[in-house]
């Protein structure tokens, strides 16, 4: 089934820079048996970990995140680009390949101590992933995974985060 | 349960411009019984008008759009803005409260014929609603509904697309 999936991704050479080969998931997202293959995979990390609350990423975390959070009756708390939400946020630095952005949260989206999973689409250099989990240990949560649907591995990424954060299980279900 | 979804509804006066009065509707999407609420009562509007497809609004349309999916063994295309989607796309222009934005979709997103709702978390003047629309008719798509969490009712979005597409079956959850 892996291979299958990794078959419908479309690389996209130079987009949105030279340079960069963007790896297209909207075949998977349209198709829905993967489309469940994918959310089922990363339901099974969450309930392993005993996750209370599940975190997704915008904006293409929020596609995963959603139905991993309707399946499991979890809520989802959502870290947004700087300037997006409304109330008093924590805000972390998170550069990607392209560009620095900035993540924030609303201070209250999560509960002390709260086990969450973070999910994001794509893992490249990890160096987003890290300031996302930094962002929800900002205000008070307990990340006990990180999944996304896509690592670059050339990258190194899922190293660098389990060097930041030893205690958090990476999981990935597409390797390039 | 829809009184209580209102009153979980942050109201944040002048954001993101002077005089516009945002929904926060982040309370509601981390607070699981509401999120599950949403999700179950436009999936029941998707089967009742026999949608084979959903399609969402970047971005917090993808956080209903993933579940109903989900739960309905559908596949999701995703209208983004401008700009964000890699291959070849039809685009309109969108406009709304705030500003002219513009819609992308792939063109391959949608088979021809192809029953169809779209998803969004909010119908304001109903003009990008209208634009939505309007693309996925471009790409082929057969428009039968619309579902929206919130309806700003004053400014009378809901009759605006349906004078525009009075086949189109409209849903929204909370009037304010």
């Amino acid at each position: 089934m892996l291979d299958r999936l990794k078959k419908k991704i479309i690389e996209v050479k130079d987009f949105p820079k030279p340079g960069i080969g963007f790896k297209d998931i909207t075949p998977l997202v349209e198709d829905a048996e993967s489309f469940k293959f994918i959310v089922d995979q990363i339901s099974d990390l969450a309930k392993k970990k005993g996750a209370k609350r599940i975190v997704s990423i915008e904006s293409r975390g929020f596609i995963f995140g959603g139905p991993v959070a309707y399946k499991l009756d979890l809520g989802m708390s959502i870290i947004r680009k700087k300037g997006k939400l409304p109330r008093e946020c924590v805000c972390v630095k998170a550069p990607n390949e392209y560009a620095v952005e900035y993540f924030e949260i609303h201070k209250d989206s999560v509960r002390p101590g709260e086990k969450v999973i973070i999910i994001d689409d794509l893992i490249a250099t990890g160096s987003s992933s890290i300031s996302a989990v930094d962002l929800i240990k900002k205000i008070g949560g307990d990340v006990v995974g990180f999944a996304a649907l896509i690592e670059l591995s050339f990258l190194k990424g899922k190293e660098t985060i389990l060097a930041a954060h030893p205690d958090i299980e990476v999981m990935t279900l597409i390797r390039f």
